[in-house]
């Protein structure tokens, strides 16, 4: 037989850098022969060999069919040969909690016997499901836009019908059935900009900068996929809070980005340090390439309002490590606590000066879903993007015309939201109470949450000062945790499951959104109406005195 | 100094496999000694070595900052730093054509003189836009759900309510603007797989199988994320007929499945033939993973409508194979030419018997954009999954529960549509007759569009069978071929803008569908009033000899 060796590398010892390559001939006779090849070279035979070598290993131990993974007798798509990336997801919120609540229900229906009579989903910021009356200014708005005839009827009030005739004057044929344009219709974007304006004191914002989409959620993921790219330690890596809300990490493991954890400080209202973010960074930078941070304020599933000055540190760490930031404002109009005021990044980054406003690449997040209104089922939202590379920008315009347009009665909903009825317009006075009266129910029930949880043994409840979730401490005894443990269940979701076996009050667990090691909490929506969440708050108390009994 | 080689491999060669692999010792004296290694132990040391190699490179050449992409000179997010798969995205049914046709309507509002007044958007099925009225029963039916106060005005008809008191009864607190379960509304889903069973005579259909969605689009990324998988050679592929519609070409840049053409025959009115599957498969086997064949029924752009016998020779083909069939059945109400009718790929699958119902994994679309509603901006659509594994389903609903829900007001969309007035109903009437005349002005439009062009000289129509679309192929004469060319741009697609800037109609050249070498078409849409179509058909006409002239 006739061999020929394929390369050597020659290393420094000290450096281990590759300072020469070169190709060996191993020559019949047993002789050696060397002749030195550019690095270059040697680097593209390494690649080639791997190659070759996998295909062989493949084609060597599998049939054609397996190779193709298209064997008939079984099926084409398994939990083994689907993608993997899209396996690996979670998203607590609707994760096995919600699949068990849902079969409690069923079970109730068809009349099984159990210690509670319905069951109670305060695991999602779903206003209207529980309860809440959808307003009635932006409704008579849809309605009209839905079914133009009732522009005729008398029952409908004029500003209404001026908002539904601007709404529909931007639609393709005069019909929220046309598209859209895919960034959203233009008269919707340049109300959403005046909005934007208004909220930040007159600083400009311009409706080219405006992209509407399908929810909050849609445009978030759609800026990770801009942004996510690179292979090992060059691979994109995302901050963001822990705890967090979990379609950061179920975006970032489908769209496989690092995941940089950050922690909020629970012991000072969740609050956001500059120290950890470094911490954080720095200690990321050593495996991947820290692009972008997110930030949601008000927090979720936190609560917890941040301070101007917070904001600013933030945004002169994200401008000295070169990140683009992600401001998930959705809950911005939710603020309950006094002396708490939401600052937009936007504003902030503009009051800082040129220095950092012609500089940091910025994104903000709003929805329809949350705040006074929350029409979460209409999926409406937009994303302002400031100081994005006009390149990039084209890029973006690109990749959500692909979908074709976010939903126009979406789209319809948000012009509402950002152009209510004006002092002297006749909806004025019941759309402002009927809104004041959203929020002041909200705030009195941040309040109560927060009371009633810090007078539960084991609990500790930091204050909700906005958005409309609370994510109390809670006390698992060891006992608990060593069950939870050899039952390979995280203990807060042992807890969570328990109490909805018992009570039907379904929660999600701590471990859902991340929290610090040997800390358990829940999230818990304070949307219930009241008499049902006082029921809620004793419930969840019984429960607990009676599970703290149990494993003691 | 003191060297030391890391390894060598010897090739037999004439297999071009790894045989053995040893460690090199390059001893100071000059001389080389030779250690066997296992072969998993030397590709351990490639790659360590490519990983140390490309650490080097860019330790060397860069700073810290320029390490992480994060210099804060610079943008964090441009052209180069951004995803590529994103970047390689084309989607020409709104690209730089539709981009042109925005800047020429501006131009014309501003005053701008051209050869025309209007710029008429024939490059997209949005059927509104084109001046084509709403149903009726469907936007009471929506004005009830989106303001329920209407269910006490006499002005609506009885049989409206009633669908519109379901659908509210489906919804979380009785409001559309609560988030529905993340598969849809389990009503709504149960009325689909009603639809179903009727389209399909009598064939079962269950509800658990249907997943409601932002339009069609965004059920078929869905399947293909949940499809695409593996590196190089295992990369999942995936079959699309050429000419396609460019979600699926642009979803698998995205995604970074590998597209496989199989070509729709012109000649055979755009038949689809096994025998170009199987070329076209077993050419793909060997550079990547096929599993799963896309099929667009009617068919978009090219309006074919597929018999009985070919759905059954495709399903054939697929189960022999061990593909996972796709099928998109968006246009399925609107089929025209004498002769064709629809068939759903679900019903030929079931009537082939057991021996292909039980294994064939099938997956359809259908839409509320298309057939004789055309409520596109609803972004209303549905998947039924056949024969999917228990365990990937599980997976599926967790990947659409991380964006919470589809529109519900798309989702209402849909029930109307699956369960319209019925004989005795107060609507029926009416209804039945708008319903009609859509498809009948559809009908008689897509005769005249073939005719038309079938007499221009050097355009050859197939019949417009069924969809909203034709395809013609045009003739380009050689200059302007090479003219095109010399300018880097598609000849198609030079016809197509000189046609824009002639008459202001904007088609998609055929280009952005594919089309086999050598051969020229266009996109038109067949939905413009039958007066604007036929100035359109004139233009085009007129426009096609000054252009033959011209390059003559």
């Amino acid at each position: 037989m006739w061999f020929w060796g394929v390369s050597a590398v020659i290393f420094d010892k000290g450096s281990r850098t590759i300072n020469d390559a070169c190709l060996i001939y191993c020559l019949p006779g047993g002789g050696v022969e060397l002749n030195p090849i550019p690095i270059s070279l040697y680097l593209y035979i390494l690649c080639y060999t791997i190659s070759l070598q996998q295909r062989g290993t493949s084609a060597a131990n599998m049939s054609q069919k397996e190779v193709n993974g298209s064997s008939h007798r079984g099926k084409v798509l398994t939990l083994e040969t689907m993608n993997q990336n899209v396996r690996q997801v979670e998203y607590a919120v609707r994760g096995p909690m919600v699949l068990r609540a849902v079969q409690i229900e069923e079970e109730l229906k068809k009349g099984v016997k159990k210690p509670f009579t319905e069951v109670i989903k305060a695991n999602v910021g779903d206003a209207h499901a529980m309860g809440q009356k959808p307003i009635t200014f932006i409704r008579q708005v849809l309605a009209l836009c839905a079914y133009p005839a009732l522009l005729e009827d008398d029952k409908f009030p004029e500003d209404a019908k001026l908002r539904a005739r601007r709404i529909l004057d931007g639609c393709g044929g005069q019909s929220i059935g046309a598209y859209s344009a895919s960034q959203g219709i233009e008269c919707i974007r340049k109300d959403v900009a005046s909005y934007i304006e208004k909220r930040d004191g007159g600083i400009p914002s311009n409706h080219e900068n405006i992209y509407l989409s399908t929810g909050a959620s849609d445009a978030i993921v759609t800026m990770l996929k801009l942004l996510i790219c690179g292979e090992g330690r060059t691979r994109t890596g995302v901050m963001i809070s822990i705890p967090q809300y979990p379609l950061y990490s179920a975006a970032l493991t489908e769209l496989q980005g690092v995941q940089i954890n950050y922690y909020l400080d629970e012991d000072k209202c969740w609050g956001l340090d500059v120290g950890e973010l470094r911490r954080s960074l720095t200690a990321a930078r050593e495996h991947c390439n820290p692009r972008a941070l997110c930030i949601i304020n008000p927090g979720n599933p936190t609560g917890q309002v941040q301070s101007r000055q917070c904001i600013e540190d933030v945004i002169r760490f994200a401008k000295e490590e070169g990140l683009l930031l992600m401001a998930d404002e959705v809950y911005q109009d939710n603020v309950y606590a006094e002396g708490c005021v939401f600052h937009s990044f936007k504003k902030v980054l503009f009051e800082m000066g040129p220095e950092f406003s012609s500089v940091v690449e910025l994104v903000s997040f709003h929805s329809t879903s949350k705040c006074y209104m929350g029409e979460c089922g209409f999926r409406g939202g937009y994303m302002e993007v400031v100081n994005l590379d006009p390149e990039v920008k084209a890029q973006l315009t690109k990749l959500v015309s692909v979908r074709l347009c976010s939903p126009v009665s979406g789209q319809a909903l948000m012009d509402v939201v950002v152009n209510p009825p004006q002092p002297g317009e006749p909806s004025y006075a019941t759309f402002t109470k009927e809104r004041a009266a959203v929020l002041a129910d909200l705030a009195e029930k941040a309040k109560l949450t927060e009371e009633s949880f810090n007078n539960v043994p084991g609990f500790h409840c930091n204050p909700v000062q906005g958005a409309m979730y609370t994510f109390p401490r809670i006390t698992i005894p060891q006992k608990a945790i060593d069950q939870a443990k050899a039952a390979g269940q995280a203990p807060d979701q042992m807890y969570c499951m328990k109490l909805l076996e018992t009570t039907g009050i379904c929660l999600v667990p701590g471990s859902g959104f991340g929290q610090r090691e040997g800390t358990f909490h829940f999230r818990m929506t304070i949307l219930p109406p009241k008499e049902k969440l006082k029921y809620v708050l004793e419930k969840i108390a019984e429960f607990n005195a009676q599970f703290l009994q149990d494993y003691s």
